[in-house]
């Protein structure tokens, strides 16, 4: 499904007209990780996004210690910086992420401290809670994150990007629900996330009961991913233009959508009919609305207008 | 996907024989509102099928203050109708509906009354309440709601074709969430429940993020309608063969099948098989099985059936 | 969606190599059912594989009283037999099944015990709670449950095949939520699972207000089956081959995602996290993930390890 | 349990002052129900304060049709009327409510329409929802309700009083859960909200299975009301002090307070917690506040504040 | 709390009239437990009444093997017994009951079967399920189940009485929540049930967190007891009245109240309304309500009246 | 309620025999906060319990900016103290807290920042939510909290109280949910969590609708605190030795059992068990399961065995 779309969104989306190619050659960065973080590069490809770059290419972007906190001090800071208002997260070097680093992250997993069975179980829980909240924070983020694929994308990588609200990839990308190939059941978000990323419930329990590998072709029939580009440029140019779109509309409206989708999916209809009252009670007040309404009785872009920050 | 089933629905659903195409044009009722509506056309092409037209044809049936309203007087007497059993929602002119109508509305969301901030947004939550409810109205009905849309069908119009339990377009519609483009997050229903009508979340997110328009191929792909046609006159045949289909089965099936159907979508699998054995424990007294049973054993249609009203 | 997967599928799977055809062949068993039951036959193609088909074929597999009780023998069997790992559900004979034998249990649904109304529907309550868990246990059941369809799955084969975890099916197979073909609204699963097994809401709606008959294609398209095979031979050898690469896996990695994906449907993102958490803070203490890990690092097949029984 | 307070509240509460007693004599109309309503009488004995009397009292206020429209048209009115701030509920005559009035409502409940027993059962759950409706008003009007019972309160009249905010009550009170009594389940409220109310469940499974009378003390003891009066004087003039409290507070703060307390009885506190932060996010910014704080700190009492209506 | 009416209720309750003496020593079997069962004395004071007797005194009733399962069988059958309106609950011997019977279940939970920590941690849960079921089935009975507690009620003892609907107990009674004492958290039900029993959160902590005991009076004052009674004997004559009282009305009514009383702790107002209106549309057809009715027009007893059983 | 027991509670704690007043009285920290908290001071009256004293007598406690950090700090860092096993809350000086510090505050609750309403209101959100956490820190950490209070306690105070798990005072303590007194509704926690720490719904109301104060008797009678003690140091003494007996448990068992209780309280009784079930089928594995059985048996106090840290 979608594949329609896939070439016909070239065309729709021109927010960076023909000067994109040049700014997405920019952003692979090949100055390695940006201070304090080690295995992150952080960009700002326009004033109002924000490039997070998994940068650990020689280990294929594999999770490691250091990964596992940065991702969070990251969009922590992400979610608090005014001029954010939309988050691309794409990876340096040959594939996305082989998932887990097992090498550094074994002590936690496989020799975890604890006196006897309970404590050690104990120390477990508070490792997978802290685990989960690696990508819970890509969720509690308010803006926008489209996350853009190529290569292998394995294990943690798929908790990842089912955290993230727009999933792009190249038509060399493969996904792998690995965790029972090495004994456990996948434990920091895909088996909570991905049923209600991919409508295919059947599909769903192949992936995670043999953990065999999905391609990009079937990522997106069963829309997984949103689109299927020819290499990275392609992919990163057009992730660029999206995230160019959503940031020259209202944060207001943007970010209140994103909150109220987030909690639609966690509640029945009439809990997010009511939540969502609430929420707009006050949002609607935004000088947002005139400005856009204005701009559109006038047929001008979204892009003509300036936002307050948010 | 679904795009076989496109094809071969034409053979498939032959309720009405050759005399639809006289019935569907005597619905395209060129005599203007139906009283007391005056945004709305009432027809019914069958005893037991109510045909609800959006009738603002001049101002492309942008909702406005009175259509707010009149859906709800509407529903709620189609609610009370035990003469109808279905209901087909379409709309005249050339398009399905441009959405909200700004000029008519814009008291009511951008210069609400109140004191102060408090005051505005208690007045702001109620009317968008009261919004909402023009909607839900359509998933209270127990009587299944078929919608056929072409043309546009922006914003409002969104909120109002996923409150709807069957969705068909013809091959030039397009969809467009369009809320984010005018400065606010939508509120009236579909970012509660767009996600739970199609399958692929990521799509969910671009649509409402990015307010680009969707075409008919790409709805149809996506699952947002069962069926696209070459134009208006084939979808509306099909949606009364449709419609015509569930008017002949029992009553106390189909729109118990309804009732449980929305329930289950907002609860657990148990909580929702519990409710299930609840209701039926009284409605599998009815008559209506055994009737059905009796038509199905001496292999006659079950429009042959005559059932009780309800 | 998905077709192009049905087409690679076949040579993804091998796990069986080429004896399969050996095994698929000895698998339909002309024997009969297994004693004690009278609907079912047992069979084992695999140490850790149990083989679980339908077996009244003289009667279409229509489902009698025997088998409502028979299928919770069976599964409550399966779910504390260590030796078993994966279930393949198929049934014997021209077709799937043709739904509830409405002769055999006319007694319970027709003509109930009750001395008015309210016992009446007190004991229909009873019964159709009693129907409900028949397909329940192979949800609660915690080995995955691979079903395999061919001809018609009518009426509660639809509940059947929703309860379990994937779905395959031949070309010829078509699917019939009948119900409301037969005066009520369907009760044992359908209307709850149906909708969280495909994407497409539509859909869901179509087939359950006006009982259409579903085939192959569109049942592929939309999600219902992962894969559609030429004939039952090769569908039953895919069957078997993915079974194969589960059970080949860690028992308590497989077990313990089936455990936590159907949570997770139920629940909140946030709620499924922390029951996940609280799961694996004792399942990650399996010996299964250090001889899981190894295998990996010394590129040994999952198929080479040897875990102990759950 | 609140045996000390009872005492001491007569003290506490000065709010209208010597001349309460002629405001509450005044209220005892003897003048009869208020058009356009038949079974109650409404007054404003202070001009934040509406007073809703039952008023059949040659019926002992048995609660008949009108008595079920009425008071949704009562409580919708008060809803929506900016000058009420608090409604004082209390009955004429001897007694508060001898319960439903079974020879008036026999019809709808006993002889209800239907060709079957299914139509009949769809006809009876429209009823039972509609009365339902006639309490839960109650809940949904923002204002805070105060609920002053004097002699029997029985079945219906207990389902009345538990979806009030604050219960008061005779010494000579007395209350009875009755339905049982006439061969059925209580439906329009008190299984549902009477174990909310109080804080036995052991009371509250004896009341509703046994029928049993509750006396005021008991009523005290166990929570149901807040107070015991020695007479009906006492109780209403005690109910208008009161009420004059909550009246001369911020209309935004109390009936805020109203709406989050209703909404976390039946949510997690996280869920309340969020649900507050996004209320409040708009109504902190009321002038009611800046008053609020100013005439705190200038130690004047609420009642010199004049806040804007809602 | 309810201290008044402890005393008050000796007069209230005259179901058995004089000779409820007479019955009540002959409930005090001596005779032993009732053969199948080895832990469990059932005997019927009168024709729908059944009395469960914890039997196995010479050990105190503490909870062995046989009793964990024995609990099962008998709530079942008493479930689908339709002579059976009322179940009471009491023990014999010096005491309520010990609580588990440690050196019985050693093997169960402390040395559970396993090769790893993973697979003892799966088979734990099994067990600590299937102890929580011993319980649940109390509250899955929909007949009012009334327990009458003596002298010690400690652990497994409190798990058991928060499950039944309606608790008393003598003077000498006291309760202890005892498994902090022995190293673990209360596992089936104490602390899920308690404080939905009890009111005062802060002495649900204090009694699970500090394992103190409880004496009568503070079971009266805190609601976990309705009623304390100088001895035994007076206890369960008063217990058999009670259970008199409830056998006397429609067990339609009673039993559709349990049920939903149930429902309603576990779900929100709204939803309880929704449960109970699905419910009670078949429920108020029974011809119960019609012999209650005249049956209290006439002014006779509802002892006078004979239901069909249920 | 529970007067009885408050009077014999001071024979029953004997944890720290004669010398806990010296104890106390050491507790009574006359050297100011303990850095680098400026409102807090931390001390340890046994190795196992930590003492947190809110320290800003001069100001009676009034939470100030300084405040709302420092406490999430100071639980954070309890919460992983290995050491610390059972937590006690008080407060230096003439009372238990004049609630929020509104000149120190107004910043952010009267001028926050935003270019428009809804900016103002997001920043408001993020404050509250921020605001919130302050108390629910105290309720993630998993050591038992005691909270002990003298003289007033006002608006955030109660907040704060309600987080904690059991609650004392003294004589002439008394509460008051201020909140309404300066136009707003009380947005960190009281509305949520009052209704389910007491047993009556209208007392919760009376006291969140009109401000009024509460008393210790009353506070006693309707179980918000669980005893009253003549003067400070009696409480302290108490709290003291009831701290004792919680740490001299095994803290599995005990901090198991805050964690399943605060759980079962947000959800039904079969989602409670669940979970507990899975949470125990590791935690039975701990050692202090067998020391702690074993030494009952030996019949020695639990005071006499060692657990392992947590």
């Amino acid at each position: 499904m979608l594949s329609l779309f896939a070439r016909s969104a070239l065309t729709t989306y021109r927010g960076f007209g023909p000067c994109s190619q040049t700014i997405v050659r920019a952003m692979s960065s090949s100055g390695g990780p940006t201070a304090p973080y080690t295995t992150l590069a952080i960009s700002h490809p326009a004033q109002t996004i924000t490039h997070v770059e998994l940068h650990r290419p020689s280990k294929r972007n594999a999770m490691n210690k250091a990964f596992w906190s940065e991702m969070v001090d990251c969009f922590n800071e992400i979610s608090g910086d005014p001029d954010c208002r939309v988050v691309v997260v794409s990876a340096a070097g040959k594939v996305f992420t082989a998932g887990i680093d097992l090498i550094d992250m074994a002590g936690d997993l496989l020799q975890p401290d604890g006196d006897d069975t309970a404590r050690i179980s104990w120390n477990l829980r508070k490792n997978i809670t802290k685990y989960q909240n690696t990508f819970s924070v890509i969720e509690r983020c308010p803006k926008p994150v489209v996350v853009a694929v190529h290569g292998a994308c394995v294990g943690g990588g798929v908790d990842l990007i089912t955290a993230c609200d727009i999933r792009l990839c190249t038509q060399d990308a493969w996904f792998q629900v690995k965790e029972v190939d090495i004994g456990l059941a996948a434990d920091v978000g895909t088996l909570q996330r991905l049923p209600k990323v991919i409508g295919s419930r059947s599909l769903v329990n192949d992936l995670a009961l043999t953990a065999r590998k999905m391609y990009a072709d079937e990522a997106l029939n069963s829309g997984l991913v949103s689109r299927v580009f020819a290499d990275k440029e392609a992919m990163m140019a057009s992730a660029l233009e999206m995230a160019g779109e959503m940031a020259a509309r209202s944060p207001v409206a943007v970010q209140g959508t994103k909150v109220n989708l987030i909690y639609s999916r966690d509640h029945s209809v009439a809990e997010g009919l009511d939540y969502m009252a609430t929420w707009n009670m006050s949002m609607l007040q935004t000088a947002d609305v005139m400005k856009s309404t204005q701009a559109s009785m006038e047929k001008k872009s979204v892009k003509s207008i300036e936002f307050s920050k948010l």
